[in-house]
């Protein structure tokens, strides 16, 4: 079952303890597409800019991911910015220049309306509103967002919040927008303004998945040996999460409760991956074989007869 | 099979955003063993100090606890006092003064010699050391450590590691002492200097063992609607892991995975229990009827059939 995604498509430079790289693919549907895609065909909606480099795209193509709802718009790309230094949980944005962004109503392809899952990614509230009107059909929307709307568009997200069924939120991001520093007590203010689910990025601690219906699940990160760069790590996380949910809807009707927790471990997998290379990278090479291996790596590590 | 464990007994002030007390029981030694109690039966040795007041010891009291190994020091008792904030990750230590811990040389009584287990809770490593040279016939030695003695004592640390199968590490102190930022780097760096074994602490992230085998098991914290006091969440941990252990040895010539990875969730069920409310208070209505319940619960939130 295809799979939606309306976000950024970014031209990003990236300052690491390991190195840097500039003008390179980045952006929250580039991140989540290419993580989604190893699992269900993806459809891409996001506005470019006039001097976006030739050849930027060149990762997203292929067959799975439709590139058909990206729009030119007029003026320069989507840009951002970033360091992270030696313990990768404190990032530095160094500039952030909307372009294109500033002005993008998004308009969804006819054949984009029949994905079984529409994500919403970091944009801006109003925006992500008109998109969930366009996409009557879709069986599960989910939205991810950041700080910066929780302190400029409250109004605005408590709206959409009201309209979705998951929402993708960092720890930090939860308590400032609840107001609560226990995470339940949090989570289970959030999921009263409307979504079912509610997913806890925790980052290199994991995540938590909860949900009205009193499900609790969590999940430890995906060990790595090196992380090279976390950018598009959320991203990829919700790729994996819901794409692993969309090839679940391809063989029944309704999603249970194992498809969820089994969705959890996908998304840590693909937000691990995303950090093994710089920018998009690692996405190049990654195998079913790679990811099926993660996969029962992860349960190994939390399953107390190791999977077996 | 029972547990010997080496600590303090502290006489404690705890302040938090519920409240504070005053005067009250407090040291590694009397959470550790409170803890691992549940289990099987514990040995403790400590020494109390002449202004330690009446009915101190009475949490400790009963047939699970082995009072014999606490010596009566001249001088005043150990005091410590702290001071947690709203989001309960960081604390500020108001007062340590040691009294009569300064000259602490631990005794094992005979009785103590056949012991399974032997936890040497944190203390100046050379007084661990001069315990574990009493203590040959243990099965299994388990040592804590904790920042100050990274800093202050790292030789005396160093050594002692070489003659424990087990240490137990808050993440800071691991990253601190083996001076790499990724975990399971610096957790190889310090079971190359003896431990087969380390369980690295993450707070209200939960837990992660791993082995020179390549053992590698992640467990959460098992969440909580309200953390009323952490202090002593690591020695409860530190309990209910080696707890669970003494047990599983209590039927068996040699411990498995199985039984390494279900200690990880009693570690993390009992540093639970602890913050549940001040001080040692919540370990008075503990039952056996709490416990099962809880990892069964904890179960059921990392396995993807639910524990089923």
């Amino acid at each position: 079952m295809s799979i939606t995604v309306v976000g950024t498509i970014g031209i990003d430079d990236i300052e690491t303890p390991f190195g840097r790289v500039e003008r390179t693919l980045g952006g929250s549907a580039a991140y989540f597409a290419l993580a989604a895609a190893n699992y269900e065909p993806v459809n891409l909606i996001a506005v470019v800019g006039e001097d976006l480099p030739a050849h930027s795209l060149d990762p997203l193509r292929g067959d799975r991911i439709d590139l058909t709802g990206i729009e030119q718009g007029q003026g320069p790309n989507f840009r951002w910015g970033g360091r992270y230094h030696m313990d990768f949980n404190t990032r530095d944005t160094l500039f952030t220049e909307l372009g294109v962004l500033a002005d993008f109503q998004p308009k969804m392809p006819g054949a984009y309306r029949d994905a079984a899952i529409l994500f919403l990614a970091n944009l801006q509230p109003s925006v992500q509103m008109q998109v969930i009107e366009q996409a009557p059909n879709a069986r599960l929307v989910a939205l991810d967002t950041m700080n910066f709307w929780i302190s400029s568009a409250r109004d605005d997200l408590t709206r959409v919040l009201g309209m979705v069924d998951m929402v993708f939120m960092a720890e930090d991001e939860l308590r400032e927008f609840a107001g609560i520093a226990n995470l339940r007590a949090a989570a289970q203010r959030v999921m009263n303004m409307g979504p079912k689910f509610l997913v806890i990025k925790l980052g290199s601690y994991g995540a938590l998945l909860l949900g009205r219906d009193g499900t609790y699940f969590a999940a430890p990160a995906f060990p790595l040996d090196e992380v090279r760069d976390p950018t598009g790590a959320g991203d990829s996380f919700a790729g994996g999460f819901l794409g692993s949910l969309a090839a679940a809807l391809a063989n029944k009707r309704e999603l249970g409760a194992v498809d969820y927790r089994r969705a959890l471990l996908h998304g840590n997998i693909m937000g691990a991956f995303a950090c093994e290379a710089f920018g998009v990278e690692r996405f190049a090479s990654l195998t079913r074989t790679d990811l099926d291996a993660r996969y029962n790596q992860l349960v190994s590590y939390t399953h107390i007869d190791g999977g077996a």
